[in-house]
């Protein structure tokens, strides 16, 4: 096994989580390109080069520490949630700066990334896309973000630090750890997860529109009220799903507005997101069967006008069979019977690099499923445990 | 019958809506204290004036005119909507001035009024409900409108045309005139509806707390998905209702809020309005057991936090037996079979004035029952036969 240090690699990880901490348990405020995100990316470059590594940093900001010649890829990325745990991402971060180091120093060539603009401050895994070839960097520029803020302006803030761009051809993979995100493995007490896929989600915006009118004088046989409609429509999809679905299968309505909104005013539109997510091509097209049939049934029983926005696809991803298979090995090794195949339900920059090179993932467990919250955490044994892991499949793969 | 001038009538409902004309339609945008509403009821205070009437406005900007001695009260309001319709509160005020006028010339003591603040900018008939002791002047001072302006700030653009309090004693009683704001009579093809009562309200907010969590990450058997919760308790009220309400009864969720609102987030918070009518109290009452039992019980079934916020409650309010005898004899003399007695499931500035005097009213047909909207309207014959059924009515009354 590689030497990792598992002292040195907590170390940095509390190090990492003082850029922006909350000042709320271990969580923290670090996103894409705010001031303490660049200076933990400054810090993440003098720890690659303290380590012997090439310091590149390409046009988005994505931060590189290169080996020398052809390497394994080992990384994620250092940008939070605005309101984030210290683990989304950072923890994939220091594992690939602690197997370049320990690389490094057992002569196995191994370069660590931290990619920028993962959690979605102006698209879904910005960097990673834009590195992969996914979008050009002229169409990520005018990606704005809540406030107005484009792409272009918030990555010149970082301008001083790129190096150009990074040639992905000089990299063997792609070897992504991070939590879970999820609650199985904690729910079964396993250590780890090997990821097998990474699922596919589809995404879009449904809107009925009736007739708004007043909440008194309007009987409610004459309503045509979109809210209702929006409701008979969940029902029948959750009813229909159940022939279709698998228990790893999601879908989600996360968004909704109804119009206009008043106690007094039956709702004359109601907009609502529809997303789903399946390790399944088929299924997930099978379930868009679904919901376009249920809306428009809903639509020509209720009177309502529907219209929906275009739908974003991502296909699943399977992990690459190779570096999938030394993962497993070495978690069978180092953590016998407690690690599992599992699906990613949640994207990662693994996704956006799997049409360019050989991707893998390994989880570590959520305490209670919690992410994406100041709450988030993992037992400090289950990380030393990942990094172990990691260090002995580089190592079967070397 | 007291020689009401349709035509004068009709000019001078026409000249109203020139106060806030929208440009579409005949649609008015007048709300509460807007420079297009005090320019209205500075040229009504005019019409008043010339008809023989004492102008007084009360301190809340409600205009009167008021006949010598004791007399019938006729009237509505002037204010609209933001997006509103040119009847709506209008009709009832012309009805009063061509009333008081009419009456002036027939030795028929009628004075009329425009309430302010009809249509809720602040709060609901809040010039009538001031006026009839039902809030003080010191509570509606601290209201404010959606953009923060207070009621008190508002209306001291009216300061220079108050005269001061109007005393409710010398009115015998209070007779208004409204649009349906229904499709009822429109539908049955009739000319009028005599009130016999205005149905009572409750309104509530309504608020599910489950646990906001990733949508790719947590299995549908592990969400605490507030949405979802939402629908349970909707669809389960919409089953138990079916028991206990009338064709008049009505309940509506016009307002939803779903937090945090992001397509990739279950929605760990759900808040939304609740409001239902009815004639009954008993009714109303049976509905809200209905309502709290329910969302307990989605609660406890979907393990979420249920909180409501306090229930506003207004009773039921039978209008007075003699004025509408008096409208319902009126009535059939005018239009014989053309006519029909009929619950209100709006509230008006008559709800205010129950408990202070004998109220009743009179409704014309909505064109398609269509109200609050730049496109309500009525048919002039249909104006035209209420002014006449008024006329008749306050005749008998004398």
């Amino acid at each position: 096994m590689i030497p990792v240090n598992p002292d040195r690699f907590l170390a940095d990880l509390h190090h990492l989580r003082s850029f922006g901490a909350a000042g709320v348990g271990k969580g923290v405020i670090r996103p894409a390109y705010s001031a303490p995100d660049i200076a933990a990316r400054k810090w993440l470059a003098e720890q690659y080069a303290g380590a012997g590594l090439e310091v590149a940093v390409d046009p988005c900001g994505s931060v590189f520490g290169l080996a020398p010649g052809k390497s394994l890829l080992v990384g994620s990325h250092s940008d939070s949630q605005p309101e984030g745990g210290w683990l989304d991402g950072a923890l994939g971060v220091i594992c690939g700066l602690e197997l370049a180091r320990a690389g490094a120093e057992a002569g196995v060539p191994i370069s660590a990334v931290s990619f920028q603009d993962e959690e979605g401050r102006f698209g879904v895994t910005t960097g990673s896309r834009v590195w992969a070839g996914h979008s050009t960097l002229e169409e990520a520029d005018a990606l704005v973000d809540s406030t107005g803020v484009s792409f272009a302006e918030a990555r010149a803030a970082m301008a001083d630090m790129v190096t150009g761009p990074v040639d992905p051809s000089r990299f063997t993979g792609f070897l992504e750890c991070h939590i879970e995100q999820g609650p199985w493995l904690d729910e079964a007490g396993e250590a780890a997860g090997v990821v097998s896929d990474i699922v596919g989600i589809r995404d879009m915006r449904m809107t009925f529109e009736g007739e708004q009118n007043h909440a008194g004088t309007t009987p409610m046989h004459r309503r045509r009220d979109a809210l209702q409609a929006m409701l008979r429509f969940q029902s029948l999809i959750a009813e229909r799903f159940r022939n279709v679905v698998t228990p790893q299968t999601v879908w989600t309505t996360g968004h909704v507005e109804v119009h206009p909104g008043s106690h007094s005013i039956v709702p004359g539109r109601c907009s609502f997101s529809m997303q789903w997510r399946d390790g399944d091509s088929d299924r997930l097209a099978r379930m868009e069967e679904i919901i376009r049939t249920a809306a428009d049934e809903v639509a020509a029983e209720t009177g309502m006008i529907l219209t929906t926005s275009a739908m974003l696809g991502l296909e699943p991803v399977p992990m690459d069979p190779t570096i999938r298979a030394a993962l497993e090995a070495a978690a069978e090794a180092q953590l016998p019977g407690r690690w599992r195949r599992m699906q990613s339900g949640a994207l990662h920059d693994a996704t956006s690099l799997a049409k360019l090179m050989p991707v893998a993932m390994l989880f570590v467990p959520s305490i209670n499923g919690i992410s994406h919250a100041f709450a988030e955490d993992t037992d400090e044994a289950d990380l030393v445990a990942g990094l172990k892991v990691l260090a002995e499949a580089v190592e079967r793969l070397a």
